[in-house]
């Protein structure tokens, strides 16, 4: 019933596009009736992601292993590469359906998922709900972006490398990445200090950074 | 039409829960028919929020005025609370609504609109969607959190107040928060330098940044 209700849709999505199939229209060429459609499906966007849930729950299986450990925020942009896998590993077909629909799943779910997990990390510090619904929706946002130009290229870039990008966007803009060698050219000392801070505290700061162990 | 859908639909989220009503449901008790439904709403979600739309042509027309002005992280937050705003106007409507749905409004809409304004501001430099997107993201969950601990609290505290504090911290994460008087107690200097620079150089630039002009 399942399959066969994502095989009509895809058949009405090549034949007349995806904004001019109706539910109504999928459950007609299926056969059945449009409760048995919601009952597999909340929305007909749930049909063309129908593995959908499958990778949500790896995602869930992913976080839970060794939950406390590791940067919180390198965990979650982790746990995006789980979905973007699900696309990599099938390219032609996800090539395709993008073509088709202009789509990636909404992605509420996985926002849920990771937003829930940082929560936990982040339970007791001030601001942790919040921070950990910012981080979430902005892992999300990059790693689709990062998904959307794998898919226009055609399936032809690196959908890793473009990920890997993406996300290292997020783990500066929240503080949490850390060099990664040949790549980062400029290994830099970031110095914070009040204005007024007498020059010697400012100059003492600096040293005591550059000489943390690190060449 | 319009009306007698929404009104349709509270009665019934009123009686027996949003989550047990259908979109089914909704058209029987309004004597309509599912196609009249779907011509005014996309989905059961968008007769819970029916001033979605104008609110949306609320912020559009926001970003359009003097689109090329101000800090482009700064204005999309100043977007966001034209949304407060719509719940803030009517705070016991809000917040029952919150009671009865345990929702807030799907905002995909509000984040595509900041975005496409984000993308408009940052063109041409490297990355450019990619932060307009991530940063459209995290505005959108800042607003949302900001949202959400205002009707859990049943309209009590300062709506303002919280997407103040909320959105301060995506502005923040994303390098553009200005001092902001007495709340911030510390006036900082951020200096960013190269490992291996010479001191006398690092002293240059701390001086030449505590000398802008500012006291």
């Amino acid at each position: 019933m399942r399959d066969t209700l994502v095989a009509a849709a895809f058949e009405l999505f090549l034949e007349r596009g995806y904004d001019r199939t109706t539910v109504d229209d999928i459950v007609a060429l299926a056969g059945v009736g449009r409760r048995s459609f919601f009952r597999y499906f909340p929305s007909k966007e749930d049909v063309v992601f129908p593995d959908h849930e499958r990778c949500l729950a790896d995602m869930t299986d992913f976080l839970a292993v060794d939950a406390e450990a590791g940067d919180p925020v390198a965990r979650v942009c982790d746990a995006a590469r789980v979905v973007l896998r699900m696309y990599a590993e099938n390219p032609t077909f996800s090539v395709q359906r993008y073509r088709l629909t202009k789509q990636v799943p909404g992605l509420r779910g996985y926002e849920r998922t990771l937003a829930q997990y940082l929560r936990g990390r982040f339970a007791g510090r001030p601001d942790g709900t919040l921070r950990a619904d910012v981080i979430a929706a902005a892992v999300v946002a990059a790693h689709n972006n990062a998904l959307r130009s794998w898919l226009r290229s055609g399936g032809e870039r690196d959908p890793y490398a473009e990920a890997d990008h993406a996300l290292r966007y997020v783990q500066e803009s929240f503080g949490t990445a850390a060099p990664r060698g040949p790549e980062t050219a400029e290994d830099v000392v970031v110095i914070v200090s009040r204005r007024g801070t007498p020059m010697w505290r400012v100059v003492q700061g600096i040293e005591s950074a550059l000489s943390d162990g690190r060449p």
